[in-house]
């Protein structure tokens, strides 16, 4: 395909893209498919021969479609939001094109610059502390990640290495293996499996740390463990706080548990997945107070601002502690303005131009058109909230602060199983579930940029459908 | 912006990026700006009203491209390549669109099962055994992971794990601190740095071992390794062969090592992320042979295959192996068909729609489209070899067997370094050096899609006239 051909065909795929989304809300929001659907729909090898464009865009209909779960239907109502946007496609081709590897700064200086300033712009809307901005006097600033999960391992790793260096400064006779065997890192029990994962990769402990009835730790929790830990030898060297955990959207409280990390030399990284984006609104900014206590805080643009996945950002307090954990400097990467330019490269940074994205999504929604984005969706959880408050026969299973609600039958973890099924296996919506203090509750997180009021509405009429008629079968 | 403007920008955003692809070469290669450059160029903040797309797009050539090394210009070599296509552009418009996040089965089944697939038929094209694909009867299967140094951290992960197991079962009282600690890793001495960096993570001892003269590691110098340490009540756990080094494209020798890795219980991965698209020739396949030792194999798509950036896809023999060193199960990934789909889910998985780009460019390119480009690259690279050898003031460092060309002015390590910099700062072409047994050697890698034969005559030509510039200087 050449340049000319790509014109064409650019074209049409991007007629083909305005077209599925526009009429998104026509398709099925979850797919008939089996495991194993598409094998025999397709050729066991590549072919030989170049085949015709028209065949391959045919089978996109026949073989893809079919088997797409549609998170940017309005009727997707499961997991997080996955964010879209035009201007972030937009961006997303230019990346496409440019197809630089920004690994070090040479290697592109543009894709490392405006990454570091898209990360200081939207630290400001956050009203992050200046230490975690580049463009100041203190040590911080801003890195894309490709997941929430990369960011904590990468937080986890550099507050490993600087647990090894602490002990050692203290005594220098103990061994890196000795001092890992000692170390305890900590974390919500709501929290997201990935920060468990992060310990195992790390080779730490990693301990759970009870919730309060809000589904959110508290300081005094987390003192007692640290303490009895200390008392036995061990060594407390991380914690990840969540602000919005993924069952119920709640919000850990860092403004007691910071001081606490700080006096213990305890790093606390900040998981703020989902909720992150919420902040750059006045009204739910109260919510991070805490993170100037942090060492490193993460959010996913890519959940709710807009941004097209992979934009995950993390910042750190001090550029050198996570260059230090990770540093190497092979000679084909050295280039004349290597401690100028990037700053830090992390093991997990993905490399392509993706501050691009922000930079479209920002200018071309405005400060003001993200806000309203946020608004909108936390309007329609709210109003979904309502609904089901008036009807007695569910109940509401945790605060409803964002675009999450969590609610439930009146009844047994089995007839809210029972009516989940009923709910998927009808393919209007999709919801996922959730597990609160032993209790089987359903989500329904408004997803979809494009969702509004009468789906939810509609959303909420099919729901109580199906619980008449669940409630009608005789073994209920 | 709403669809209908969608569909106007981004026909002129095609536009835009056909016009940079043709005629990319009037670019300069690598810019000119300093170092923080950007920053002043752009207001400090995000603006809080939307902008007019016109003033983004006016900004991508007053703000970016003057910051932008242009990777796909045929006067880039160097690094390694970074495939570009305009199918796998196509195909990312798409992904972009449905912009699922696949990670399990339910999530987008479509995005589960064609990467499986493609993976398959690629895996088919490199003729690998049977062990590694997954539509065979066997027990292994690949994944797509973002980077190669991930893939190889997935595998030293789960190498880790394994061995493990294997410690404590033959001695339940073994803690895992305690067997960490005896782990060995073994690596090249030209691997790659995010080899030693994966070893960092894990927290285990990697040693180097030491190349031949063709910097190749050679069966029987691990083999004296091993032993050695297993004499020191250490335990061998992990070798990473590499098939194509950074520095010269060298080939580990992996009949030799594979036998000695099973015979040890030692994991062998094996690393080819530049080399690694040329095994689809037949005439290049031979230097993968010993593969059927290994545990995990590696490359980048996303280097030589003409698929966009990122792409690195990574089988193993066991799936088992890897969900065991990374499984964990919350609720909310829950679904029906949890066992029969996915496969498996690493930590690292990009989680978007990436297949998609393999099938729309092995559909358009074919088989003999995609070895079509292989092979010219290396005809670029021995016609630049010949160049070299018939000027008697060069030296060729290392043998010329894919799109690399490592070569040198005889004579001083200054000499040499002050040729690249004359080279990199005329900016008509770019290149990046490399160490080999103590020498600092010039690196020229065939790199762009529409490198020709006149491009590399023509840099040729410039290099010599900057050597004939060179040696004129009094202080040489």
């Amino acid at each position: 395909m050449d340049a000319a051909e790509f014109r064409r065909r650019g074209k049409e795929m991007v007629d083909y893209v305005a077209d599925y989304l526009e009429n998104i809300e026509k398709r099925q929001v979850y797919p008939d498919v089996e495991p194993g659907y598409l094998r025999s729909m397709i050729p066991t090898e590549a072919p030989l021969e170049p085949e015709l464009y028209e065949d391959v865009i045919k089978d996109v209909e026949r073989v893809i479609m079919p088997g797409v779960t549609h998170w940017h239907s309005p009727y997707f109502y499961a997991y997080f939001p996955a964010a879209t946007s035009f201007p972030a496609m937009l961006a997303d081709m230019l990346c496409g094109a440019i197809g630089c590897i920004g690994f070090s700064w040479a290697a592109s200086p543009a894709c490392t610059e405006l990454e570091t300033v898209m990360l200081d712009w939207l630290g400001k809307m956050l009203q992050l502390p200046e230490d975690f901005i580049a463009g100041t006097h203190g040590h911080g600033g801003g890195v894309i990640q490709g997941t929430a999960s990369e960011a904590t391992l990468v937080a986890l790793l550099a507050a490993r290495c600087k647990a090894v260096r602490l002990a050692q400064a203290s005594d220098p006779a103990r061994t890196e293996a000795e001092i890992f065997s000692k170390l305890v890192a900590y974390t919500s029990d709501q929290a997201h499996s990935s920060v468990e994962r992060a310990g195992l990769i790390g080779g730490v402990r990693m301990r759970k740390v009870p919730t309060d009835s809000k589904y959110a730790v508290k300081g005094e929790t987390l003192k007692n463990m640290v303490e009895e830990d200390k008392k036995a030898g061990l060594i407390p060297f991380f914690f990840c706080a969540t602000l919005g955990t993924t069952p119920s959207c709640a919000f850990d409280h860092i403004t007691e548990l910071g001081p606490i990390c700080n006096a213990n030399k305890i790093w606390m990284h900040i998981d703020a997945a989902y909720a992150g984006s919420a902040f750059i609104c006045p009204e739910f900014r109260p919510l991070l107070n805490g993170v100037e206590f942090a060492d490193s805080f993460n959010f996913n643009p890519h959940k709710w601002l807009l941004v097209n996945f992979d934009c995950s950002t993390l910042w750190v307090k001090k550029r050198s502690d996570i260059i230090g954990a990770f540093k190497m400097d092979p000679l084909y990467l050295k280039h004349e303005n290597q401690e100028s330019g990037r700053g830090f490269f992390f093991f997990f940074d993905r490399l392509r131009f993706r501050s691009l994205k922000m930079w479209f999504v920002f200018r071309l929604y405005g400060l003001t058109g993200l806000q309203a984005h946020i608004r909108k969706q936390v309007g329609l959880a709210k109003e979904f909230e309502s609904l089901v408050k008036a009807d007695k026969r569910f109940e509401i299973c945790a605060d409803v602060i964002m675009g999450l609600v969590c609610f439930r039958l009146q009844g047994s973890n089995e007839l809210n199983k029972a009516l989940l099924k009923k709910i998927n296996d009808a393919k209007q919506i999709h919801l996922v579930p959730c597990q609160l203090s032993g209790s089987f509750v359903l989500r329904f997180a408004i997803c979809a940029r494009t969702t509004e009021s009468r789906h939810v509405q509609e959303a909420w009429q099919h729901i109580t459908q199906l619980t008449f008629e669940l409630l009608q079968e005789p073994c209920h």
